[in-house]
């Protein structure tokens, strides 16, 4: 049949690339051409059920269209387009094709295409959203607060300026991306409930319904809860735009996360880092020519994709801008939107896997916090020492290490040789000495937190707890 | 002295050309280099005060502080810079410079520089945001309210595509964005309030602060009450960016409302349309070379301006990746974060003074909606017929049309002449018939739902009803 | 077999909505995954013929790679790819299963993935370019110019800032798009000459083609020009990305100058301007509810795609940061380049449709000329003015238009009623008066320089004038 | 007086904390509004005096009217605006001032605005870009040109993916950026050539010029190359936007090499590698909190401000849409394409300090190399055995490598004592021996092709070789 091909032809990477398995097939019911009539028949079967409910349509009519809802297909809609040259007129003659003649004049009855077109698709973000998205997004937060704290005590050098700084332990770093993860989950949830449907005609202001109903307000809103939908308080031929604008916003800056953990990760697999990194199987090739290589790809293909992704919705925001009570400058553009929310979509799930075999190199964690020893120490010092009274403690220790740098002498032996410090050092505990001694141990309050932010999130998101 | 400079020397436009009145100076006490040290002392303070809470400093280091934070400003800060070619450092020393010196050795003790620029930069767009935009945004909503209400039953013609539609009221039209306003408005409220401050170290494990107190989120809690700000449940040198983030959303989508009235405004100007324009002052000049232009200068500003914000959003998502425990490569970039809000803000006066001289011309009105009430009742007669029972309605209205094209004849002339038709015209009521004679009519709920909305909003946002 | 999908299963549209006829075929063969694997196992092939010049291979091994770089299909490499997580590697391994045992070790010897894909790719964009992109491009011009030289004589109303400014000719407005498109088709061609291969390996200083021969950059350069291909002065393991940057650049540019004109003629169709439009088949429904609209659905629809398309020039920059000899966050973006010029070209092809059945509306073009006469009037008179002496004409003629606004009466009128200005009107000639009176004629050099540029460009782009 | 001001009032960090220095002053004497009204001030002289070539003007309106043009300031100007509500007439009525009243009317006539608002633009836009950025540019060139010859045996590791992959020289290295520089120096003359000015009127038609000459073609030709200018093919009110669209693609895809340079020195100043980094002044502070800390801050700073940049070129982009023959929606964004090009000066400027003190730690150099040898030689190793008859050799090699990794034994001691290798070995030179025995020999042709590329680029930019 002309409209099967192979996918191998097709254009877009999520299309042939990125499209052969579960995730794609996921997509495809909420997100595909198919997909689209589907919810948006379902949004016509309730303009019925409420013509009924009015005493407008005979409650025959439910039955005949449910069945025509069903059997609505891409296939049949398209060429029945290419007479109409209308997407939605197309659509309703062949809903009409299925019913008995006595009902067909009910069909589309008092709408517009874009009360079917706008409602069904905000459906579908909707139902993509609660279904699909967030518990794919709450899975990955599960499983990066395994890693959180099973590691809430492994220390890991801290880096500021990619400059070796003061501690933390792996699990608290990892404890920040549960914590802006979790704050993600719970946008993207409050988002999506604030999206909302539509009914009001041609140009918003109910002119058709009116001649229906008395109360056309109260019409679509009956409509629109039999969707689980409400309202918006106004609308043009279309709904506000903001409400999909902000949805947006949560889904790209929900991939700014995940985008800065990915990249994160890279670093820490580049050879002369080596903390971290995928298990790898047998089989995997790394490099055509080098065959060593052993290459952050996963993290890699996510940083990519967010290139891809972030700069789309500047798109949506300029669908903002629509003429008077619509131009249709909105209408192809509006059609890659699931594009934005299919490529997080995916970066998710490439993301779960990848934590799933994450390794920890904890002799080279170890290695890069005891290269750095000498330096991380200079923090606590020059606290200390403030603490104590000293009343230039931080220029003192600067010097310090400038002296260290050009003698080769380690910070604290410089700092116990000198004669203006020995007051202050006098006054420290053996635990604060130790600090000094071995800076690993100058962790603050990062294995506390980290418990305290898993537990919260566990609980917030309903997770239980395997570890 | 040196820091002083004619404006037209300035670079951006927001600091020559827009930068003369009231409103630059309103921005310039939150956004300027010179509102920056004040706040970030600001917070500084608030650290002494803390330190006092916690036994650590004495009492008196408070007043000390109070004086020297008054005394802060930029040519010392940035003169003390060239030296320690450290910001923050500066900033400090300056301060230290103005207390006795018993008391230096609390100042920034315990604190990282972005514990007080992260911190003082919330504050400053929380202030700014609660105590003048908000406000701006209120009054504008207001202006348009009144507009609304007052236009309430002023039919105008419903345009889709840029083509005669079926009408609306020009106070409903306006009812849009009041509702959307209203909307982003609570939006910015809400992204508002939930930034967050830190008080957390060089890489926001209270490795520093862990030396001076046993719970050291406490320290962070009280500090940040001092402040008004609530804590961020994780941070790494800097606070997570999305809630900022969320709030320059919030920034670029309200703009976006704004942009679309603006652009439609232009249109309803246009020599052809000509249903609106503002009051004009005697004096001013269309253009250099034809004298009688009365351009729409400042709806094509707000849109220029739109254009030159939204790509800006961009950069924030950009910043959203800081590796590990920060990179500094959002440190310039969050500089320019200001210009965001201050062009909005711009915007949002600018509007206000035009929509305090808006003038409709109700005879054009008038004009545009009779020269396509012909085209206008083709919907109603659709909905009508199709109401009584007609199989095929929209097909059969749709071929009068391009009928009434060929012939020149009326499409309710052709009508009534349609034998076919005849079964179902006898059916409509007085009302009815009424709307075909004439379209002006047929503006279904939207004088009711003008009301509905404005009241809500005036309700919502507590604005006095002056109408 | 199981990589045949219905399109309406696709996620993107241009892979259902946009996908159904010859645009997209041609497209598929440039651009999809099957293509890729074609180009690039052409580039492995030039790869045999180099190492047989260079005396490595044995000449037999030439016709046994052409036979396998027939046999190539992207399902076979996609199974092997699942073995080696390897792309490139997976399409060594299937050319290699097609040649005999005795040539396997010749094939991809000395090359790294990137020489074959950042090659293959520039080949693709190169070919695209040439063979499709430019000579759609070429047909649109073609078409414009035409309009451009049939209508250099109709006059219409000029406008800026939406406004009635003096006239300019239809044929010439239109030689203005016949003129930025030409010398954006010039900069395409030049673009894309400048795309440059290259087969510098893995770390492009030629470390393992050294390995095989003395001169490796001879080695590149004869490999390179077997595909009509330049080499890169430098690489890494990429191809320098700033000329495909530009190349893309050109593409954006291009589409620039495209979707103004779309937007133009939207609004020249609006209703109350309506001076074009397409010629409308029988059967097309223009609205589900209002059967008489005749939508710029066209011209909206390559806007809308316009608004898609910019926004991702921006990857496209960010991918020009690549660490060292290479980090691989621009290789699944890459992916999705083809995607901008595929909006462009199919933006063309749809341009070219609705040019070969533009329509304008000359009774239109009149009456909205003769609406606005009078005050078109206003820049003559006062150049005539100055022209003449009169030492401050602009102002004295803004104040006729605003005293012509008080008192209905016409600008000419009371031009001539004062006396201050007989010394000037006297001075004018015959044709000067008849401008005055008939502002019509007001076209100054429209007509000519619209034969100069329509002429100007068919001599350059070769183009037979048909008219 | 009333227009100075403290620069720390002002918004934009270009106005505040960039603004203290000779770079400054430089980009104001282009882009400021002092700036601007000079440069148009100097089209109205040219206009003037093109005026009297045509025996229009008396030939002593220019000498008045030079006189004139000194004297504009921008204060002036500004309270001019203020009666008139329009930029150019307040030009034009503070230049009439300053000229006797005979010549007052000569001055702007037959122009519109966009005639001296645009062809100033373009030529402030060429001569910054010819006095001032070129040899900004050119100076970075020349420095890494003489890092790139002085270092071109000096063996760095290639990475890719962040990997170790094999060696290049770290000239070799810098010499891809002084190809890609020298190729954007080269872009940049070309585009800012390319930029042309229009003396075309109100809609572009010449209309107003046509009363005035015979030729009004030849007037702007003549005027123009006055300004040592061309003229646009076709104009509306103003030029076509894509030449300049084109520039600003020059200066963001220059920023883009820049910031690719910088990037990579952050990663290569990171404490594991630390393979290069600033010569630092004794008194500069890291952190405020770190004393120890040596930050890449130049480089951040940098990339930060490409963050900023690339996004702004949307609003370019956008700008290409303007309505029929001008709406003024790309007035005020058009005054904020200086920003753009100041930020890559700003950039180039500061890189070329950098660069000047660049420090090259040849031990960690060393250090990484070695640490990664017996990976590095995986590539010749196959490559050696691949050409010698070795029917799988990757595959051969990639086992050694796992198997090294499992054992702990080094590849090439596995290869030895691999018996089916050992054909192979017999027949590899002494030469090739001693690179798999030391890989910082296998760098390929880096050091002769470094050679050739900084003598390509200091002939063709004429620099002159100090080294």
């Amino acid at each position: 049949m002309s409209s099967e091909r192979n996918i191998f032809n097709n254009l877009s990477p999520l299309d042939h690339r990125y499209s052969r398995g579960e995730n794609f097939r996921l997509l495809s019911q909420y997100f595909s051409e198919e997909a689209r009539f589907k919810w948006e028949a379902r949004v016509e079967l309730a303009l019925i059920e409420t013509l009924v409910d009015f005493g407008i349509a005979p409650k025959k009519a439910i039955d005949q269209m449910k069945k025509a809802v069903e059997s609505i297909n891409a296939d049949e809609v398209y060429k029945e387009e290419e007479k109409t040259k209308h997407n939605t007129r197309a659509l309703v003659n062949c809903l009409r094709e299925n019913v008995d003649s006595e009902f067909r004049q009910y069909i589309h009855l008092g709408a517009t295409s874009f009360d079917i077109v706008d409602t069904a698709a905000i459906l579908r973000y909707k139902a993509f959203n609660d279904e699909v998205l967030i518990p794919a997004l709450k899975e990955l937060i599960e499983k990066i607060s395994e890693v959180a704290y099973r590691e809430r005590s492994t220390v890991q050098l801290g880096r500021t300026h990619g400059q070796a700084a003061v501690p933390v332990t792996f699990g608290y770093y990892m404890a920040g991306f549960v914590s802006r993860l979790g704050n993600r989950l719970e946008s993207l949830e409050n988002y999506s409930s604030e999206l909302t449907g539509q009914f009001s005609g041609a140009v918003g202001a109910y002119n058709s319904l009116s001649l229906l109903v008395d109360n056309p307000v109260e019409f679509e809103t009956v409509l629109l809860n039999k969707l689980d939908l409400n309202r918006s308080e106004h609308s043009t031929q279309i709904i506000p735009p903001e409400k999909i604008t902000d949805y947006i916003h949560g889904i790209v800056s929900t991939f700014g996360v995940i985008a800065d953990l990915s990249d994160d990760f890279r670093h820490l697999q580049r050879s002369e880092i080596s903390e971290t990194g995928e298990a790898f199987s047998e089989d995997q090739v790394g490099s055509s020519t080098m065959p060593q290589k052993r290459n952050p790809i996963n993290f890699e293909n996510i940083k990519s994709s967010w290139k891809v992704t972030v700069p789309k919705i500047i798109t949506v925001y300029m669908d903002q801008l629509c003429e008077h009570q619509r131009d249709l400058t909105n209408s192809s553009s509006a059609r890659y939107y699931p594009e934005i929310i299919s490529h997080l979509f995916l970066a998710i799930k490439r993301l779960n896997k990848v934590m799933a075999r994450l390794v920890l190199d904890h002799e080279n964690l170890k290695r890069n916090l005891d290269n750095h020893k000498d330096m991380i120490l200079a923090e606590p010092l020059y606290i200390m020492l403030a603490r104590e009274g000293h009343p230039d403690a931080h220029e003192a220790v600067r010097k310090l290490t400038l002296k260290s740098e050009e003698t080769g002498k380690k910070v604290l032996e410089l700092a116990q040789e000198d004669e203006g410090l020995n007051k202050y050092f006098d006054k420290l505990t053996t635990a604060e000495k130790d600090i000094l001694n071995n800076p690993a141990n100058y962790t603050g309050a990062a294995i506390n937190e980290t418990v305290e932010i898993v537990n919260n999130w566990s609980d917030r998101l309903n997770i239980e707890r395997t570890w």
